[in-house]
């Protein structure tokens, strides 16, 4: 039978993975709306985020009362200490979701994007969408295997990244110097979206076995 | 007499200030590195990077091992997990100093910055350094009233913030597309780094008094 105690470990357990799953809709969301210059959607994003900030709130409170009530110990005590420090990361992955959004709704009804970085960023919400699933699957299951796959998929962000950079310092550029500015913050947006999800892996991986792995597997994020 | 744990406890708020202190020494050489394209002011800032991590994994274990050990309640249990959640913040601080040092050294030896906007960076660099010393001095003192004093300072930073990017979108801009993408990233490390600073301060607030202003004062960093 389980205890009180273990249902409330649990129960943070379901905010955090509820956290990510919708922070990673608000990125798939905020990245429809800025591809296809939907207001709406954009708006959606941008009202939707208040969910997020309520349950970091409940996440966190469940957090401290569980130390303050049930003085844990050992592995339980470090899954909680983890708990509050994810809380953050899932905060602020739903944050750059939000910023995404309102670039997308700022320029609207113009596209914020030129055409021809479309492809960029469609594949970049795509990797964020995963990464935010992985991570949350990560959170729900403690496998460390599975986390340790997140990294390739962070990989492929950066490529994207180091890409998009590449088009946008090319002399070629004929969009401006505002597109860029908005290329060069969404840009940033995606890629530390994706670093907040490695961290995520990287906390449960210390929470499942008590030490970060030591083989580069987890960079910290830049 | 002060026993032990109010000693581990007391060692806890020091280490916090003093990675705060790094941290604004970190901002401070490199907005000097980014004016002046010094190169080995940015090697310096990111060769001292690592003395921040260290001490951020070392106030990280000892906030743990209080939990672990000590059973902390009540303040002491809010101050221990608003210091994990401190580190956090300050290790980020150190990061955004340290991308600010990367960038001086990568566009070495030419400047990063067009002279035009050396004003706003020089002045950013400084309201980011008295940041940071505002926000060692709330985790010294606890004192609430100099942390409130704290928006005002972040409030000339979103300023500057945002008049640079008003001076980046005029269609007068002659500097290219390279220097639009590292304004446009420099401007948004400042910016975080700034409110970074803020959350440590809201941080502390809430340990001294059990609760986040409602009146506006702190805004969630964005």
């Amino acid at each position: 039978m389980r205890t009180a105690y273990q249902e409330q470990l649990s129960s943070l357990t379901v905010q955090l993975g509820e956290m990510c799953g919708l922070a990673g809709v608000a990125m798939e969301r905020a990245t429809q709306s800025l591809l296809q210059a939907d207001l709406a959607l954009a708006e959606q994003v941008i009202s939707d985020h208040d969910r997020i900030t309520e349950i970091s709130a409940r996440a966190e409170e469940a957090a401290f009362l569980l130390l303050a009530l049930q003085g844990p110990v050992a592995g339980d005590l470090r899954a909680i200490v983890s708990g509050i420090q994810i809380v953050a990361d899932i905060d602020r992955m739903g944050a750059l979701a939000l910023h995404v959004a309102k670039i997308a709704r700022r320029r609207h009804p113009q596209h914020a994007l030129p055409e021809e970085v479309n492809g960029y960023f469609a594949e970049m919400g795509r990797v964020a969408v995963e990464l935010s699933r992985s991570a949350q699957e990560v959170l729900e299951t403690l496998d460390p295997d599975k986390a340790a796959r997140i990294r390739e998929e962070d990989d492929a962000m950066d490529d994207l990244h180091r890409h998009l950079f590449s088009v946008l310092m090319d002399k070629d550029w004929k969009h401006g110097v505002t597109a860029a500015v908005d290329v060069t913050l969404l840009s940033r947006f995606y890629e530390r979206f994706a670093d907040h999800a490695v961290e995520v892996a990287r906390r449960v991986i210390f929470t499942a076995t008590g030490s970060f792995p030591e083989d580069g597997t987890f960079e910290e994020p830049r």
